[in-house]
């Protein structure tokens, strides 16, 4: 950690930040500057409050040189993590997996329907919606844990496993009971007491990014669940929010090879929430592939007309099958397979 | 509503969608225009999912003319709503509160101690945090229930309201029996579950607007709580996330006049996390009270260099008070008055 | 245009402004909603300022129906542009161009060097900057007219079209008589007198998005070269500004097919000025071919690390001829090909 | 300045750095970490381009200490620049001032109708834009010179000093002979030649921020004109452009405290274009004055509704009258006055 200190601090300020850092365990380098002091701290800085030490007025600046995640670094973990869903592995050099499915679980007939187009088409998961975090308080909500029985049923009829997302810690036992991937979503990727939770189960973890989350953030956000006991933390990039606003969201595709530089976790691409627009979903997937994902999470619905939620951003199951057909064209073109 | 249809659809889609609409109760209203035609839908839209619409090919674009929320609508609630929090009022033309403390309780001897400064200085409220959102697992997370009681032996000792950050729904009867104004913090704004059960409870609640969340999104957040039955809700402005990293956030002082067009809430500002940095607290205060803001909320501590979270941001009681004296010179200046 | 009016906006307003429009030659269409009127124009209305609107207090909002470009809506001219680079067709299902170069001009060895390595890894075009924009006044700020002397030297040597930015009206006479491609950089995308400067002469120009601009915007400025005289413009994408700042910029893939269905442009990226790392960017071109790029603008350099500018996102020949290789399995999987 | 090596850098790597860095006349400090060594380069390192380090792949990250502008810092300059605009007096404790007019200059009689409006209402200086910078190549471009020209005839006739935007070098004769402060435009914020041009003028230049600049790419703009030669300038925050669109762009008052730490120069606020909507205006402009703004540049206009351009965010005199009313007494609460 690099403090910068203001060249006229007191001598005693000085002298009783050194002494700090070193009843930390620390040692402390000094560089006499121009127009600062700085203080090149060696040792474990990652127990240090870097917004502590720059609340002292003589502070001018605080960098880490350290990245400030452990479990999900790749500097200790050099390997690949492979995360095993339902016996299908993500990550590494294992084939790519599509997950497609709609937005929200509407029925059982419905779901199982769309189970079949997804797996027909070349799909490898079923993705669905139980519990549904939705902008207004007055549009569905989900069907709840009659869609997670839903999401089974479509299960048993396929042999597709299933993905889907808590929203609150209480329905806990129901993911562990019968969801094969349990996504936490973009708004609840820093609430912290829902991933301390799922961080105790025995399930691999989908984790959107935040719409407004740094790389780094959303990072600390796996660690959050590897430090309570869970290493299976898939990414999921799903796109940041911008001033565009022809797309909902602005697809983040640089995080590929930034992922896999900075961790050893798997990361898939959401085309669908990040254009929030069925017709940008096959140009950004082709990207995604080639740019080195593990994996692509679309939506896919037989009548996206009467979908009851992000209708605009679904496909139809043919378009999603030919959506398979060129990725595997791009996979084989980067010496990857699909699924 | 207003959709906007592409020339070429062919009448039997235009004849299916105006069916639809006309059997959801609405008037459609159709103008040719010379590349699009468009229907103008008059009715109670608030039902219709405009992304389900957009999923239809022919449609070119959506636009809705009435706002999705009702119960937070001035529109329909032309009175400024007056929210009392353990008999301090707060909004209408009633004095502006400030509330003061440290973002995290450390310990009861300390909270008592800055409560007792908070009071000195002319503040009423004190904050602390006692669960904590921090974006490190290996950070400091709060004292949990024992915060708590530590804040009610504050209130007691100075007789100061107490605000406090919940986090999750699980701890809902601790902050129903011990806080007077219970915090939705910016990472848990669109926590709906979260907003949904402390819609239930009769406490007033301060939203704070999320990192990256739109005015409309953060006034749906209020509406959510709204619907589930608690009127009681004060906006807080914590400042947006942007692409300028000198501050920890954007300030977004404009809210101040446009919440108080669209809906009858009251609004604080909190121009300490906004800024993250303490020398900028002062001056971002004074400017949300000359903007019309209802109230402050600012981190104070004692000693912010041993803050356990947050010193960067905190001012230190002398200045505090000096704060809350420039500032009742700008409100007499806009014809109100500190409490 | 769909016009908002407030409901109780007194009558001579309304028919005041009905009559205003329809001595602009409109139609205005009215349809009477619960809590609005609306006005539904029906006509030219690219001259209408809805800004100008937007004064009038009964007036609560304005949209656009049509878009306000003309010339390079794809609406109005359905098949793709080719644009003539010094022979090279670029656009439509021509072959994927791919420029390399080095970010400044240091010498003419050095460039006729880097020209070479260029067109050895299979690139098409020279990129070169001899007129530099550079942050700080006290950087290097380019060679001037002697570094596009030295691009020719390049080009003489190697065949390769040569592709320089223009900064300022009054060198466009060395750049009609020297430079294949006129590059305005995203710093002058709203630089409109450059704009209609470059929109009188007769070569083609590179159109850099601006760092905030949004898509709408980038187009009107292409709509300023068009509307100028000048119709061979080329798009490319260099990342936008965004809260994350782990790479230079967010590269925004999902333009290229928006681009490809709102104007009738060939797009190209930069994948090296987006991510800002020489380590992001064979993902990012990859990607970039994946989604449709009609082709790539890459930073390439001898020695990146004694580049006088940039030398952080310039890769070396051999990594660029990498990329080639790579981008020709990708152009294959997409049905198309690399020149 | 900090460089952050790779722990495996190899000893020739390291040894050529120090090397390259002795050279240049800095002397290198070395802190070994456990995971990256870090040098610190004390000197000027001003001259050293931070990208150009970076692209060393043993090269992890790359800090600077020291702010890279040194003409605009306050750390060599504390007293408060004082700029002399027609002998009005702009920063330190002199009075504020108040700037209002039109956003476009319409025509000769217009520009002096509200010229009077203006100064009656209390108003220090004239705004008028002659070369206007609009999006559409299809709207209104300003009246050029002839705009100046009445912009004259205004100052003659109500002996307000004018400000006007300059948007291309080859005008600088019309504005060094007429316009008393010369306005570069948030869009020209970094035409870096322009600002080179105005650096040689022995006027006072108003610089208006970029809509996506940092603070310190703003001052680095500032720091052009003034190594150019040109120490007379006045900054301008006008809103920075954000994912919030219900504002145009979002006012960044935190800039006003920033600047007045970081810089010598005044700072002036533009609540009209920040905002674009009137109704938003005076609370800004209140606002802005808290937090200890220099002055005020606002849009006016007789008619808004008329207005050429920007009528949405113009206010009509009596309420420019009311605004600066208001101002006074905030101006007064805060130690100051409205000149």
């Amino acid at each position: 950690m690099i403090i910068t200190l203001k060249k006229d601090a007191p001598q005693n300020v000085v002298d009783e930040l050194i002494n700090q850092f070193e009843n930390e365990g620390l040692q402390v380098n000094i560089i006499h500057g121009d127009n600062f002091n700085v203080f090149g701290l060696v040792g474990d800085t990652a127990k240090l409050d870097d917004r502590r030490i720059k609340a002292n007025q003589w502070v001018e600046d605080v960098t880490r040189i350290a990245a400030p995640y452990k479990l999900a670094n790749r500097m200790f973990h050099p390997e690949d993590s492979i995360i095993d869903v339902a016996n299908i592995k993500v990550g590494g050099n294992n084939p790519i997996v599509i997950i497609g499915g709609p937005c929200s679980v509407e029925g059982r007939e419905e779901i199982i329907d769309i189970a079949k187009s997804v797996k027909d088409a070349g799909g490898n998961m079923l993705r669905g919606g139980a519990y549904k975090p939705r902008t207004s308080p007055y549009a569905f909500q989900g069907k709840g844990y009659e869609g997670i029985l839903d999401l089974v049923a479509a299960r048993e009829t396929t042999g597709l496993p299933i993905v889907s997302e808590i929203m609150s810690a209480d329905k806990i036992s129901e993911f562990v009971d019968h969801v094969d991937l349990v996504q936490i979503g973009a708004r609840n990727m820093q609430n912290f007491d829902l991933l301390k939770e799922v961080g105790k189960i025995n399930k691999p973890i989908l984790l959107k990014r935040g719409l407004s989350s740094t790389i780094e953030e959303w990072i600390m956000s796996a660690e959050y669940i590897m430090a309570a006991g869970n290493p299976n933390v898939i990414l999921c990039e799903r796109g940041i929010r911008t001033f565009e606003r022809y797309t909902r969201n602005t697809l983040d595709l640089a995080v590929i090879p930034i992922i896999k530089e900075k961790t050893h976790l798997p990361i898939i691409i959401d085309p669908s929430h990040a254009t929030g627009d069925w017709k940008l979903v096959e140009a950004s997937s082709l990207a995604a592939i080639a740019a080195g994902a593990d994996g692509l999470i679309i939506e896919v619905h037989n009548n996206p007309e009467c979908a009851w939620s992000d209708g605009a951003q679904s496909l139809k199951p043919e378009k999603f099958k030919k959506l398979i057909e060129k990725s595997k064209r791009i996979a084989q073109a980067v010496d990857r397979e699909i699924l």
